[in-house]
């Protein structure tokens, strides 16, 4: 990989942003403030960080606008991390592998192969698929029969789409993803359990990105979707039905049952588990470990708990049943006390 | 795949059922009551949605017997969703790759091969190992030495089976699966821990469905076993030397340590977590998100809770639970009343 | 596999242990008292099963010093679950595969590796990569480009090594391992997310063993690593930049946030989940499904519960809060009872 250079002035153009000091210095990587060194760019988020900032070695410091900092070179701007986010993904482009069709893949002869497209070693495409221009399908990954996939995405290693599935454009596939296998369902008979069809498909929107060993599974008779610009961390699971909105975050092992809406924009913690038919609206937020009942509409507002209370609530409960020990004694007290009194009451009456 | 076509004669004869109309309708696919269109047939459950089913495109709906609905078509049955999900099977039945042993895969001289047999691209199977009549065994799945799978059994991609592992027939492994690595078992000596031998085996009978990424060690020293028709749901953990009954439920991301035993027809939700060496009896109900203490003995009937507790207690508790901030009021004026009295009484006696 | 022999004498010897009884007698397998038979030999660690130990069958059974037991033949020892575990890694160590280099797998010209080394079928190792000496990469393991692997090293079927991670020696990587993939890190812009760089490394250190399907994530700017000898379950999410340190046990499903250090000896239980910037001070132990917020401090010591407390805590809080139903009826007493002193005192007033 040849290293890509930029002066500051350039990456300060490409950011919008104001630069003080010396625009020609070179940059070559971005970096931690405490780790940067010379031809490294680093970002001060926090201001408590100030004297680290003062002190790092990069050759470029990314900071809010009108700080009063002692730096030899920075550049100025509204969100100094979304502008380090912007600068790396210029300086550190994604990997892109030259096109190739290693010859060891297993491609169907009708399959639809774009421009510019890579595909590694003991991958397997399927019949009536198609792969858009610029995509890359790592080593391993198994595509199904009538897969669609567009352009500029990346299937990483060992990835699974089954048959039917659809992928649009500027989708990363982690490592192990495994989309469209059959949802869990199944109705109780006599001798044991028959499957309820799972005869569905899933859509995967634009610029999604699923964390590795990821799964999604089809709709049952209808669709799963998860939507334009969401991402999905490592290991979780979104059963069957489910339509997750446009830039929605969900955070690693977090499991959605099935026929769950997420609304756009709604931020979801780590481990939580949705029942099914959820449906939660635009602007919520659930705090890691919380776990949300069937059939519950969750507004927006921050949510906390098993199961999910409005964070403040959950606090104040909180709070007041930490004093359960106290009322205990208090209480008991107070029993002493009104004992005393009625002996008082009884002497006084004799 | 070359659609199948059935009368609604022909359908309801299948399932028992009792034709109301016309039974020379052709059906050929499943459908939901508000997606169905013509060809299609639906199935009416809950009669809340009795107005949905009669404005339904479906050319037939199922529904309970004697049901008063107006629709062109129906068929009468006692349990319309096994219905449903009966003539699911014959109208979409899973996908019955033609015979073929991929030209790619990698199997051992003495392994035995049964008849129409699926093998796919990149799929090895190891030496003394044996797989049956009709079982599929698709791309990248990696079977290894003395391994013996039935017959009709579909391991999807990627699948791993260790040495040793023993799988029954009709079983369905979804992607990713895991079966036979090392249990997590270790001892601890002065300088770090040495592992605990890991030299059991992996027993999975008939009709046996494990979800997309799911793992299951082998036994440490004896066995671990899913019994006979269970059904385990994606990302679900079995330790080693568990013992998993027949027909029993279990849905996504639940973990079980080692020697946990689930007796048949116990239903468990999503994310509950099993200490070691815990009993679950015949008919028990876990609710999501539980937790079982070690060595616990869960009897039949519905659990929920860290620690679980039976739900009517859980619900009983947690609501007065909730009235810890309405105890420390009224403990506050009673305080405050009981004061009162006191200073009353004091004046009284002075 | 020819099966290996050892005499009791040897065994002993072995583990320092004292033989009580015939020293020739011949041992092939490790065995549970209750499973074994002739040629085995099997352990008795709690005394309340001395009598399933004199009814064994076991040609021989490890136990403490000086134990009033009766049976033919036994090694005395201090710890007999640990001699037993070094005994099995005689008698039954990891299959070693004879050194070969499978025919199919795809080998950068540039690649280094060691000497006896089996790489099996359908594997792939990238550019400048490096794979220590008798090393097994199984069947389908995917080994990016500058990867580099230590010495005695099993990397079992299906797992994948992102560019840059390094392994130390002796580390077991279990079916489906991820190791280096980007972390969760994004910048919310107007339209949408942009990725924080995840532009880091992993290191993964001597005599690490991690679990079936379980994900590490590389470092956004830095490194994560697993220190040496630690030991991680099936499914256990390793976030961006987490230093996890020597000799700690992770149970199955637990999920480490972003930038959690966790330091030597520490044991976590299963499905355990980490905000990010967490440190665990060397010696904690942290139950089941506990939660640990953001930025804590856990102290050595035993923890518990969402989120967590020290045990003693948890446990004393809880038995408080089984009383609040209690404590309602209590306080309805007491107001019943200061309401007829009320009228005691009026009346006696009036």
């Amino acid at each position: 990989m040849t290293a890509i250079e930029k002066s500051v002035a350039e990456l300060a153009s490409l950011v919008g942003g104001h630069v003080v000091g010396d625009g020609a210095v070179i940059i070559r990587r971005v970096a931690s403030l405490s780790a940067a060194s010379a031809g490294e760019i680093a970002y001060l988020e926090d201001e408590k960080f100030l004297q680290t900032a003062e002190e790092s070695k990069a050759s470029c410091v990314i900071t809010r606008e009108k700080l009063a900092i002692d730096t030899p070179c920075r550049i100025e701007v509204k969100n100094p991390k979304l502008a380090f986010a912007l600068i790396a993904e210029v300086l550190h482009p994604p990997k892109q592998r030259a096109p190739e069709i290693h010859s060891s893949a297993v491609i169907a002869a009708d399959a639809k192969i774009g421009k510019d497209v890579f595909i590694g070693a003991f991958v397997c495409i399927g019949e009536g698929s198609s792969v858009g221009d610029r995509t890359q399908i790592r080593a391993g990954a198994k595509i199904g029969d009538a897969v669609t996939i567009g352009d500029d995405c990346v299937i990483h290693p060992n990835v699974f789409l089954e048959d039917g599935v659809t992928v649009g454009n500027r989708v990363i596939l982690h490592a192990g993803v495994v989309i469209g296998t059959d949802g869990f369902g199944y109705v109780r008979a006599e001798m044991g359990y028959h499957k309820f069809p799972q005869i569905g498909t899933v859509l995967i929107e634009d610029d999604v990105e699923l964390g590795a060993n990821t799964t999604v599974d089809r709709g049952a008779l209808g669709r799963t979707r998860i939507g334009k610009g969401t991402k999905l961390d490592n290991m979780v699971h979104v059963g069957h039905n489910c339509d997750i909105g446009e830039r929605v975050v969900i955070a690693a092992q977090t499991g959605i049952s099935g026929s769950v809406t997420i609304e756009n924009d709604c931020v979801i913690g780590g481990q939580v588990g949705f029942g099914d038919h959820i449906r939660v609206l635009s602007g919520a937020v659930i705090g890691s470990k919380a776990g949300v009942l069937p059939g519950k509409i969750v507004r927006p507002g921050v949510w906390w708990g098993i199961p999910i209370q409005p964070l403040d609530e959950y606090k104040r409960l909180n709070a007041h049943l930490s004093r359960v020990p106290h009322i205990r004694e208090e209480l008991k007290e107070l029993q002493a006390r009104v004992k005393e009194l009625a002996q008082e009451l009884r002497k006084h009456n004799e």
